[in-house]
């Protein structure tokens, strides 16, 4: 039900997974009758993969997370959420209110022994491929203890949904050299050098699309983090926007454009943000995935996609045995 | 002698500046052997408005503040801010080492009473033309205080420069929701709202480049300021590689960058960082410019201009004016 669009962009981007993975299966969680008349006919052709769970609430856009979680306990949300605590879902995917599908999260799933607080990680287009960062706003105030457990967490997500054996992880700070940064972040590296991860030590903010080296995953607080992350949003967009006041000046511009159209295409599909739609909640004993909620069909799908690709790897289950061992080696030394 | 490239670019920014405006009067503060040979003939050309003044030390562009200032005392950097204590000259502008340059200004000038911290304001381009944000790194860890002196003080920069009565200020955070952002921003964001300045709400980090409504004056501490300047830098990077890349598959595409290249090219000056060069040190009782490190003739031409701005209109007069005003307000209130 989540996002701007709600059904009308979830249901179609469900049925191309259905369609594009036979092994999925998709339980749409909602108002039975908003869903149903979306679906129409088309849930005969996934009889055996698609299921309607009916959710009588809905969580708005704007609603307090507090109050969705005293209020809306049968919402679409809650529902989807309690699915995955009782092992009906393997994941929860939603491009609803952010602060609510944490807050609900992480009262139904619980945390992982060890990590004090869920955080939020997704991937940016990069020069070189793409990297992954986190928070993303889920934390606000991080100690240095905060960062490192997102560091532990992040580089073994990292490790199983790229297959790469030793992530590479960079602090986000405001220079690379030792002395700069806040207490936190000076505390954070300390933290991170004795620790068994691969960290390159710090990084700045254009690493994050353009570093120098490449960096498989970033660690920052969620303020800066989340700060980051639409500071790049409203960049793109500006420069998007030039870029199509350029080719509308005038007639001859506009010729120019449509000679272009297929070039610019291919441009525009490299950096589409749309393919890197798809955010995971980090920390909790179950997997949620957040969509934008500006999501069209496509982001969505990918949303889905995301949750196919670390249901597959076992993220959770890596997560929590990793964040045991890691706790434990610490706490010998 | 600062920046990547030293008198180099230096020397040919100034000269042209000297050509543009028949007001502006330099002093080449550096080694003059090396200036001279970049000058060469065309001393003679600006024999009443440009001056060498030697300076025997040169402050590297990695060398610690802390040592910049205890040994270098004879620097280019110190002999040149010491010219805008003793009223020889009106601004200094430089392209060196930010924190170096930030140290000795701190000595050597001065803190305007009543301002704790300075803080490094420059100007982004938007959908709507450009906003001012502040502070850009200077201050790692900033209470309330020290973000509402920093608006105190951009607003009335922002005043002068764009002749604006009330120029709209919006407080940096991961939401326009009250019960959003951290501690400091939400006591900063109380400040705010019971002051006389224009106070607009929190703005995200979109708002730095396109955000949903015009806002003037960003305010943000230096550690989410400098990360989110530095993400839309490596934002940009990877956007304007990714559209070269595309112009760049095979002699068809490269063929169609020749004929949209006047339109790439209007594109391109619409963002161009180098019309955005140069930050001003906030709090002083002085003028400094700071130009990238890495700027080349346009770009250190900007930051020379910008100076000729605020020594035009009088900004520090204006902030300190402001200031005393402000801060004796609040102390009755």
């Amino acid at each position: 039900m989540g996002g701007d669009r709600g059904p009308e962009v979830t249901i179609p981007a469900s049925l191309d997974c259905l369609k594009n993975n036979p092994d999925l299966k998709l339980i749409l969680v909602g108002d039975e009758a908003a869903i149903l008349q979306y679906l129409a006919h088309r849930i005969d052709e996934y009889r055996e993969r698609l299921t309607i769970k009916h959710a009588s609430q809905c969580v708005g856009m704007d609603e307090s997370p507090s109050k969705a979680l005293k209020n809306k306990k049968d919402s679409s949300m809650r529902v989807a959420i309690n699915l995955v605590r009782d092992g009906y879902a393997d994941a929860c995917v939603s491009a609803g209110n952010t602060g609510a599908l944490m807050a609900i999260a992480r009262f139904v799933l619980k945390m992982i022994p060890g990590i004090d607080r869920p955080a939020i990680i997704s991937t940016l287009p990069t020069i070189y491929g793409h990297t992954h960062v986190l928070d993303l706003g889920a934390n606000v105030d991080c100690s240095a203890e905060h960062l490192f457990q997102f560091a532990v967490m992040g580089a073994e997500l990292v490790k199983a949904v790229e297959n790469i054996d030793y992530p590479k992880v960079g602090l986000l700070n405001i220079g690379e050299e030792d002395v700069k940064g806040n207490e936190q972040v000076k505390a954070a590296a300390k933290l991170l050098e004795n620790s068994t991860l691969n960290y390159i030590g710090y990084v700045e903010g254009d690493s994050l699309n353009a570093g120098n080296i490449k960096v498989d995953l970033i660690v920052a607080d969620g303020f800066v983090g989340n700060v980051a992350l639409k500071s790049i949003e409203g960049a793109a967009k500006m420069i998007g926007t030039a870029l199509k006041d350029a080719f509308n000046q005038n007639s001859l511009t506009k010729l120019v454009g449509c000679i272009a159209y297929p070039v610019l295409k291919s441009f525009k599909e490299r950096i589409d943000p749309r393919l890197y739609n798809g955010a995971s909640f980090l920390g909790l004993r179950g997997l949620v995935i957040k969509s934008h909620g500006g999501a069209d069909v496509l982001a969505f799908k990918t949303a889905i996609h995301l949750a196919e690709i670390e249901i597959k790897k076992d993220v959770i289950r890596k997560i929590s045995e990793q964040v045991e061992k890691t706790l434990s080696t610490r706490e010998i030394a």
